[in-house]
C-alpha cells in the first residue's frame, strides 16, 4: 500500500504550489499568534515593540496540524465532504485558528476580527493573551468539540461524534505522545463498536513528530514493522506518509488522503448497499514529520526543528535578545507572507479559493456545535412506570431495574432518530438496566459466535471495559447534538474524574460563548453503590465522586440521591429533558422497599427536598429532634430507626426530612437549587438537634450546611471508610449509620430524654452486639433486620 | 513457535497426573470457598445445611488462575526461580486463597486455619463472610501485591515490580475484560522501561476466557492473526495456549513455561554477560481457555462453562432448589476429593511435593510482602540545600529547583543500593527536577539516536505520558520494598484519582495485618498548580485532588502546602522518610518570593503551622484580624496585603498564620497531625474575623474547620473555578484571592475602622481596574505587582 500511495502524485503544479501556500500562511499566522503584538504583515522590520511580553503558545504541533487540515480541506472541496477535526494535542491552539480564520468561519463568528490586516493583528494579539483567547482548541474556537488540554480523549471523542452520523468523517489528530495515555490506547478498539452502515467514519491520524514535551515519544522509537503490526493488531489499515520535504510530503498526503477516501467509501457502500455487516479493516494514516517542522532548525546552537526543543515557544527572549529577534523575523519572512495575503492582509484569492465553503468549512460544520443539531428526545410518561405504593414501606423494588424500564421506552421512542445510547463499563445488566435489550442489543461489530445474546451492529447499548472510553464516547456523542446515558458503579466512577473535570469546565466556558448552542446534559446513574458492594468488599466502596462534582461551577452540575424507584423516575425524566448540565443520579439496584406513590414522588422531587409527614409526628407543635436523610440505604436506616423511636420513645416528637437534590442544602446563593435561609429554617429549624444519615461521606453536608443557622446542631452520619465483605446491614454498622447508632444519636443530642432513653440506649448498645455476633454465625443479616417493614399504615 | 510448543510434551505421565490433581484440588477449595460452609471433604452428603446463606464470589476467572499457579509452581520447583504471581482479575481470590493454603503459606500466616478438615471448614467459611476474608486478592491474601478489584493496573504493578529486582520474575495475569482497560491497554509498553541487565522479568499471561461479566472481550473475538500481531506491535513474542482438554493444556503450557523460563534466561545473560543492551523480545502468553473451565457445562438449561454466565456465582438458590444442591455435589465430587486429600483434610504428599518450598511459595515470597526487604534511603542533609533568607521575602527562588537539587543527591547517594526512582508524565524538566539529570538519565530501553540527551537503560527517572502508568510504576515499586517520587502537574493527578483511592485503601487494610510490614510512603510533588497555569488555561487549572485525598482514612494521607522553598526541602525529608503514608505536597515551579530561613522553616514545618511573627504586628495585644494562607500564591498575596494594610492602616492589628501541614486544621481526634482546639483557638482567636487565602477550593476549609470555636468569623478565599490564559496576577483577581481582595475583605469584615478604610477600599477597587485595563494591553502584570517585595526588614 505504502509503495502505491508513494508513487502517485496527484497533485498538478498548481495545486501544489496553492496547497504549499496554504500551509505556509496557517504557519505565518501560528508564528504571528505566538510572537506578535503588531507589524501582522511584517510591512515594517520586526522591532521589539511588536513582540508580546509574555511568550505563551506551543509551536512544535502546529505546523503538522496545519499541513493536515490544508488537506482535509483538499478532501472535503473535491468530494463534498461533511467532515470536522478533532485535535488530541489541542495545545495546537495557534494552527485550529489560523485555518478557521483563513476559512472565513472566525470571522463569521468573531466579526471584530475581520479578514484583513487589522484582523490579522488582532488574531494575533488576543492569542494567549488577558482578555483574549486561550492557547489551547476551547470550546471558543470555531469547529472543535475536544479542546485537548488533558491529553488522551480524541480517539474516543471522535467515535462519539461519528456514532449515528451516516454521512459525517471525523478527522481525529491523535498526538504520538497523547498515543502513551491510557484512555487513548485503549480507545483505538473502538472500531469493533462502529458499523459502517449507520455510523460516520474515523480517520485517526497519527501525528508521529517524535517528541512529547522534553522526550521522545514510545511510538516514534518502535520500528517501523512494530508500528505496522501494532495498528494491524489494533484492526486497522495503516498508511504511513512520512518526510520532511514539503513537495513530496504534499504528494504523499494527497495521494493517501484520496486513496483513504475512496476506501472509505468503498466501505460504507459495502456496508449500505450490500448489507456487508463484517468489521472492515478502516484506514489510518501515520503522519511521520518533524516537530516543529519549517521552524528554526537550531536556536543558539542547539537542534530545535525535528526535536522536542521545539514543543512550545522555540526560543523566547526575543525582547531583549537581537539575535532572537533576528531569527524570528527571518523566520516568518522564511513563508513569504507577501505572497499569500494581499496589502489588505486577506489571503489571496487563489488561496481562499482552496477552503471549502459554507458549512462543509470544518470551522462552521454544526456537528462541532452540537446544539445547533439537537433535537429534544421523544419521551414516554414516566409516570407510566410508576410503582404502585399504597402505603409507604411495604411495596419492594429494584429501583434501577424500574428506571431500566422507563430507559427501554425512551429508547424505543427515540430508535427511528437514532439519537439516544446509553453507555456502561460491561454493568449494563448488572446494573439492572436489562429491559433496555428488548428494545435494542448491544453494539458490537467483533466476531459473533451462535450462543451470544444481545450483541448486533446497530444495537445503541455500548459496552466496552473502559470508563473513559464510555465517557470519551458519551461526550463526543452530546457534543454532536444527541443524547445519552452513562451507569457506571459508583466507586470506579472515579476513574473519570478528570475526564468529568474536563467536561464541566468546556460546559462552562461554552455557556460564556454566544454562538455555542445548549448540549444534552451528560446523565450518570452510578449504582451498585458503597452500601451494596458488601460482596466485593472495600475497593468497591468509595461514593466520592459526589464530593467531586460540587467542586465545579454550580449551574452546571446536580447531584440527585433517590430513595426510591418513583423518585427515581422523576429524575431520570428531569434529567433528560435538561440541557448543558451534568447530572449525577446514586440509585441503589438491590430490592427494597418503596417510599413514595408517584405522586407524593413528584411533589417530593420537584422541590427535591421535603418533610415526610407519614413518618413525622411533630405535626401539632415543634419537633425534639429532625431525622434527614439522602440515599436510598440512608433512608432506609433512618425509618428503621424513627420506628424503634416511636416504640420506645412514644412522646419524642420527631421530623423526618428526606434530600433528593443534594444541592437545595447550599445557599440560594450559591447554588439554583439552594434554598434559602428562611426556607431551610423552617425545615431544620433554627435550633434543634438534627441527626442527618447521609449516603456519601458526611464531611460533604458540612461543607454545604456550614453557613445555615442551625448548622451546630447538625450531626451528621455517612461512609467512613469502612468496609469489606459483609452483610449489607452490617455495612451500615461499620459507618455508625444503621438505625441502632441513629437512636443512639438522638438519645446522645435530644435533652431531658430521661429514664426511658437510658434504658433505650443499653437496648440498641444489645441489638448491636447480637447482629454482630448472628453475622458471624449465619453470614447473613438478623432477620428482623431483613424482613423490617415500616409499620405504620401511612 | 506455536508449533514447536504444540508438539512438545515435557510432562511424564505421574508428573501430568500430578499436576492435574494439584489443580483440580485447587479447584476444588475454590468451589469450597463460594459455596460451602460446613462438610469441607463432603464425607457426607450434601444438605442445604451445609451451604452458605449468602452466595458472593467468583468462579469464572479461578479455574484458569489455578492453573496457571500450578504451572508457575513447576517452573519455579524446577528452576529454583524467585517468583510473585499478580492476580490482575483479582476477583479471583478463591484461587490464591486455595492455592496458598496448599502451599503452606497461608496456614503459616494464619495459624488458625491448619492444613486439616478443621482448616478447611474454616477457610472455607470465611471466605467472603462477615469477620472472614475479602473475596478478592486483597492484603490479606498471603503473595499479593495486588487487590485486582479496579480492574486496570495488574501490568503496570508487575513492572513496577520488577524494576531494580534482577532476580525477581513477576508472574502477571491479566483478564481479557481487564485488557480493555485504558491504564492497561497502555501498559504494554512499559517493555521499553525494563532494562534485562538490572531488573527482573515480568511474564505477562492474557488470560483470554473470552468473557468479562456480561460480554465477550474484545480481544477474543479477534482473529488469530490479529490479536498476534496486536501484541507482536507492543513488542512482545506472543505464545499461545489454546484449548480446553486438561490434559493437553498441560502439556502445551508446560511446554510454553519451560520455553520462556529458557528464553527470558537467554534474554538476562545475553544482557548481563554481552552487555546486549537492545530491547529484547520478552514472551507473554496469550491462554485461551473456557471461562469457568471444569465448571457446570449448562444450568437451569443454558450455557454455562466457556460463558459469561460463570462469571461469579453459577448458580445460587442451592438451598431451596434440590436440583441446584444436587449440581453442586456432583460438581466438587468431579474433581474427586477423595484422590486429592488425605482422611484428616491435608493435600496427598505426591501433590504437595509439586509446591515449591520456603520463600519460593509465592505465598511466602518477601517481594511481595515489600516492607521485609525495604532499606531506608540513605539521605543527604537537607539542610545543605537551603537557600539563603537574610531577610524574609527578598530573596527570589524557584522552590521545586531547590528540591531537584536535594532528590538529585537522594538519588546519588541510593545509586548502589539501587532503589530510589522518579515517575513523571515527562514533565520531571518542565517541573524544575532537571538536576536529576546530573545524577542519573532516564530510563529508555527504545530506539536512540545520537541528538538524544539523558536517555539510558539504567536511568532512574522514569517518564512515560501516562499518569496511570506512573502510578502503577511507582506503587509496584513501593509495595516490593523500594521508595519512590512522583511529580505531576497539579490538575492532572486527578487521572489517577481512582488508583489513589486504591492504594489508600490497601494501606488501611494492610495496616491492620500484623503479618504485613510497613513500605515506603507514596509521596506526591503536584506542581504547575492552578495559579501558575496561568499559559495553558482553564484546562489546566484544578487544585482538588486535596480533596479526594482528605476523604480517606485520616491516619494514611497528609497534604503539605510548601510556601517556599525551605519549608519544601524539610517537607520533602520528611516525607521520604516515612513509611504507610500517602503524601501530597503542593509546591510551585516559578520564581517567587522566599520568606523563610532554614532554620526558621524547620520550625514551622515541624509544627505545621505557626504564626509568621515578623509579619505580624499584634505582638503587643490581640489582632484586629487574622490572615491566614495556605499555598506560595496565596501566601504571597497574603503578604502583599498585609504590607497594603500596614501603609494605609497603620494602626491596625494584623496577624498572619501560615499553614504547611493542611491536616492541623483538622481537629486532634480526626487527624494526628490536627491541633486541640486550645491550640486553635489560641492561634485563631476565638472571636477575631480571620480572612483565610488558600491554594485550593475554599470549601476544604471549612470542612476542616467547622467544628473550631472561630469558625463563624472565617472567611476563605481559595480557587472558585474560574481561570483562562492570563497572568498570574490575573488568575489571582479572577478568584478575589489577589492582594487588593483581600484588603478589602478585612475592610468589610474588621468592625470600626472609619473613614481611612473607606478611602482604602476605593484605593484598591481603582487598582484592581487600572490592573484589568493595564493586562489587557500590555499582556503582563504590572510593574508594581511584579516588582513587589516585602519592604520591611524582618
Ligand atoms: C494527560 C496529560 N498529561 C500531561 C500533559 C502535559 N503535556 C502537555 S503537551 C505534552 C506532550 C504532548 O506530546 P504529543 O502528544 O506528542 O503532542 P505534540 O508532539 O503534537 O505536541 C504533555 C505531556 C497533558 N497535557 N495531559
Ligand atoms: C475498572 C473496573 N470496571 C468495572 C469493574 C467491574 N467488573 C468486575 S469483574 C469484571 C469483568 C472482568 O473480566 P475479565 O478481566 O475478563 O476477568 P475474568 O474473565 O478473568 O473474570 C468487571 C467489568 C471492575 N472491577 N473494574
Ligand atoms: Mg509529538
Ligand atoms: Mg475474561
Amino acid at each position: 500500500m505504502d509503495a502505491v500511495t508513494r508513487s502517485l502524485e496527484p497533485l498538478a503544479q498548481d495545486e501544489l504550489r496553492n496547497i504549499n501556500a496554504y500551509w505556509r500562511a496557517a504557519n505565518y499566522l501560528s508564528v504571528g499568534q505566538i510572537y506578535l503584538l503588531d507589524n501582522p504583515l511584517l510591512k515594517q522590520p520586526l522591532t521589539k515593540e511588536h513582540v508580546k511580553p509574555r511568550l505563551l503558545g506551543h509551536w512544535g504541533t502546529t505546523p503538522g496540524q496545519n499541513f493536515i487540515y490544508v488537506h482535509c480541506n483538499r478532501v472535503i472541496k473535491q468530494r463534498d465532504l461533511n467532515m470536522i477535526y478533532i485535535s488530541g494535542p489541542g495545545h495546537g491552539g495557534p494552527a485550529l485558528v489560523a485555518n478557521t480564520w483563513m476559512e472565513g468561519s472566525y470571522t463569521e463568528l468573531y466579526p471584530n476580527v475581520p479578514m484583513n490586516a487589522v484582523g490579522m493583528q488582532k488574531l494575533f494579539k488576543q492569542f494567549s493573551f488577558p482578555g483574549g483567547v486561550g492557547s489551547h482548541v476551547t470550546a471558543e474556537t470555531p469547529g472543535s468539540i475536544h479542546e485537548g488540554g488533558e491529553l488522551g480523549y480524541a480517539l474516543s471523542h471522535a467515535y462519539g461524534a461519528a456514532f449515528d452520523n451516516p454521512d459525517l468523517m471525523v478527522c481525529c489528530v491523535i498526538g504520538d505522545g497523547e498515543a502513551e495515555t491510557g484512555p487513548l490506547a485503549t480507545a483505538w478498539h473502538s472500531n469493533k463498536f462502529l458499523n459502517p452502515a449507520t455510523d460516520g467514519a474515523v480517520l485517526p491520524i497519527l501525528h508521529l513528530n517524535g517528541y512529547k514535551i522534553a522526550n521522545p515519544t514510545v511510538l516514534a522509537r518502535m520500528s517501523h514493522d512494530e508500528l505496522d503490526s501494532l495498528f494491524v493488531g489494533y484492526g486497522y489499515k495503516p498508511y504511513f506518509v512520512e518526510g520532511s520535504d514539503p513537495e513530496e510530503m504534499h504528494q504523499k498526503m494527497a495521494a493517501t488522503m484520496d486513496s483513504i477516501a475512496d476506501e472509505i467509501k468503498a466501505i460504507q457502500d459495502d456496508a449500505r448497499n450490500n448489507g456487508n455487516t463484517t468489521r472492515p479493516l478502516w484506514p489510518m494514516i501515520i503522519l511521520r514529520s518533524p516537530k516543529g517542522w519549517t521552524g528554526p532548525k537550531e536556536v543558539d546552537g542547539k537542534k530545535t526543528e525535528d526535536y522536542w526543543r521545539s514543543h512550545q515557544v522555540p526560543f523566547s527572549d526575543v525582547i531583549n535578545n537581537t539575535q532572537h529577534l533576528e531569527l524570528l523575523e527571518s523566520w516568518m519572512r522564511s513563508y513569504r507572507p507577501e505572497e499569500l495575503f494581499e496589502e489588505s492582509g486577506d489571503l489571496k484569492p487563489e488561496l481562499k479559493a482552496l477552503a471549502p465553503e459554507g458549512a462543509r468549512r470544518m470551522g462552521m460544520n454544526p456537528h462541532a456545535n452540537g446544539g445547533k443539531l439537537l433535537r429534544d428526545l421523544s419521551l414516554p410518561d414516566y409516570r407510566d412506570f410508576a410503582v404502585a405504593v399504597e402505603r409507604p414501606g411495604h411495596t419492594m423494588a429494584e429501583s434501577t431495574r424500574v428506571m431500566g424500564n422507563f430507559l427501554a421506552e425512551v429508547m424505543r421512542q427515540n430508535l427511528d432518530t437514532a439519537n439516544f445510547r446509553v453507555m456502561g463499563p460491561d454493568e449494563t445488566a448488572s446494573n439492572r438496566l436489562g429491559a433496555l435489550f428488548d428494545v435494542t442489543e448491544r453494539t458490537w461489530m467483533a466476531e459473533t459466535l451462535p450462543e451470544d445474546d444481545h450483541l448486533a451492529p446497530d444495537g445503541r447499548v455500548m459496552e466496552i471495559l473502559s470508563e473513559h472510553t464510555c465517557q470519551g464516547w458519551l461526550e463526543g456523542y452530546l457534543l454532536t447534538g444527541r443524547h445519552g446515558f452513562f451507569s457506571c458503579y459508583e466507586a470506579f466512577i472515579h476513574i473519570v474524574d478528570s475526564m468529568f473535570n474536563q467536561h464541566a469546565k468546556w460546559l462552562k466556558v461554552s455557556k460564556e460563548i454566544p454562538w455555542r448552542r445548549p448540549i444534552a446534559s451528560l446523565n450518570y446513574l452510578l449504582t451498585s453503590h458503597v452500601w451494596r458492594q458488601d460482596h466485593n468488599g472495600f475497593s468497591h466502596q468509595d461514593p466520592g465522586f459526589i464530593d467531586h462534582v460540587v467542586n465545579k461551577k454550580a449551574d452546571i452540575i446536580r447531584v440527585f440521591l433517590a430513595p426510591d424507584a418513583n423518585t427515581l423516575l422523576h429524575i431520570t425524566d428531569k434529567c433528560l429533558n435538561s440541557r448543558d448540565f451534568i447530572n449525577v443520579i446514586v440509585a441503589g439496584k438491590q430490592p427494597q422497599p418503596q417510599w413514595l406513590s408517584m405522586d407524593a414522588a413528584i411533589k417530593h422531587c420537584s422541590a427535591g427536598i421535603g418533610i415526610w409527614d407519614w413518618a413525622s409526628n411533630d405535626q401539632d407543635g415543634e419537633p425534639d429532634v429532625v431525622m434527614a436523610c439522602a440515599g436510598d440505604v440512608p433512608t432506609l436506616e433512618t425509618l428503621a430507626a424513627v420506628d424503634l423511636l416511636r416504640q420506645h420513645l412514644p412522646d419524642l416528637k420527631v421530623r423526618v426530612i428526606n434530600v433528593v437534590d443534594l444541592m437545595t442544602l447550599q445557599p440560594k446563593e450559591e447554588h439554583p437549587s439552594g434554598l434559602s435561609d428562611r426556607e431551610f429554617d423552617i425545615l431544620f429549624t433554627p435550633d434543634k438537634p438534627v441527626i442527618f444519615a447521609y449516603h456519601g461521606y458526611p464531611y460533604l453536608i458540612h461543607r454545604l450546611t456550614y453557613r445555615r443557622t442551625n448548622h451546630k446542631n447538625l450531626h451528621v452520619r455517612g461512609y467512613k471508610e469502612e468496609g469489606t465483605t459483609t452483610t449489607p446491614f452490617d455495612m451500615a454498622v461499620l459507618n455508625d449509620i444503621d438505625r441502632f447508632d441513629l437512636v443512639a444519636d438522638v438519645i446522645d443530642r435530644v435533652p431531658g430524654l430521661g429514664s426511658k432513653a437510658a434504658y433505650l440506649k443499653q437496648f440498641v448498645r444489645d441489638k448491636l452486639i447480637e447482629h454482630t455476633e448472628y453475622i458471624h454465625k449465619y453470614g447473613e443479616d438478623m432477620p428482623e433486620i431483613r424482613d423490617w417493614k415500616w409499620p405504620y399504615s401511612s
